[in-house]
């Protein structure tokens, strides 16, 4: 397999899509690439809305600064964190482990109690927790999409509580934190499509200790 | 290029590792994806400690409980992060683009207006989102890794006042939030070499909307 830096230098946060539709094989690609993302116990704690629908994404854009991209895009993903940490979505997760691993779930207690002391935090640092785990997924979701050669913008700009109320995210102990458009670049209307990527030599970004 | 989904299926958090060291091409691919990870407004808000001192891994290992991944590997990442958001550093990133795309400062003026509005903030919240920057990256480290077969293992739990102290963070305005290992497992004793990788069902990860 080839090297993906060059997919990656390809990729740039696109600000106009031109609304051609993603086959369905290679989105299937980037929804597989978020499902193999490590997180924290590997508990997923988010859930991702895939959105196609026109009506739907045309309500999203005023509460994500009307940015053109939102309606231009093939496919909206919205990546919502859990609200909070249970013992029941922990249990439910150590039965799924014990069911697939072949082992007992009482076999599991260790792992479920380190799992366990996640709750001793807030809801709100936890949700902070879940939020970072989700910028993972983004990071996925990202490469893979280069990889393919589909275009895609991460967005945090959006206003979170009117997404929650039209996606009734509340209800389903759900909290949006990002959102992605996933479709290909309009090069005639983006001016970003042809501007240098900007980043920080290397010698500033790492640090050696040999 | 073929899909990186098979890379990200025999990716895993390797718990052993067997000392042998990434050559050097590979290793500079891993930092190459690190740096093109996207960030808010493109800032990078971020410095990695790329750890490869056998004696400093030493120290890294009891602050890190004990996991024995940190002395087998092959190099130790330590993502940290900006303690805080400056005018001084937005106006050098600012100044850099300028340089780079051939424009005026003066142009770019919007710009950093919208990213000064970031000084409203607190800065313990700018510190949690710099880090949630960070968790991108990672995932970019985690797929450019897997994808040339190098293995690494993501890490939260570490303390991370004690190893601010280590590294000297602190006085470079860096605070640690994540680590990585990388190098190769050793299948003989890693437990988790061989065991299924546990995922949540698409159907309850996706909610489409059609």
């Amino acid at each position: 397999m080839m090297s993906i830096i060059p997919a990656l230098k390809w990729r740039y946060a696109t600000k106009r899509m031109n609304g051609v539709k993603i086959p369905k094989e290679k989105m299937d690609i980037i929804l597989e690439a978020i499902s193999l993302a490590p997180t924290s116990f590997g508990l997923q704690p988010y859930t991702i809305i895939v959105i196609e629908n026109k009506a739907m994404l045309e309500k999203i854009k005023p509460i994500a600064m009307r940015q053109p991209q939102i309606t231009e895009a093939s496919v909206l993903l919205v990546f919502a964190v859990w609200d909070s940490i249970t013992m029941e979505k922990i249990e439910a997760y150590i039965a799924q482990i014990a069911k697939e691993r072949e082992v007992t779930v009482a076999s599991l207690d260790p792992v479920k109690d380190r799992m366990a002391e996640q709750l001793k935090n807030s809801d709100s640092d936890n949700l902070i927790w879940n939020a970072k785990q989700a910028y993972i997924a983004l990071g996925f979701a990202l490469v893979a999409a280069a990889v393919e050669q589909i275009d895609s913008t991460p967005m945090e700009g959006f206003d979170k509580a009117l997404l929650d109320d039209v996606l009734q995210l509340k209800e389903k102990g759900l909290r949006s934190m990002l959102i992605m458009t996933l479709g290909y670049r309009d090069l005639k209307n983006d001016y970003l499509a042809n501007l240098k990527k900007v980043r920080r030599p290397m010698e500033s970004l790492f640090i050696e200790i040999k």
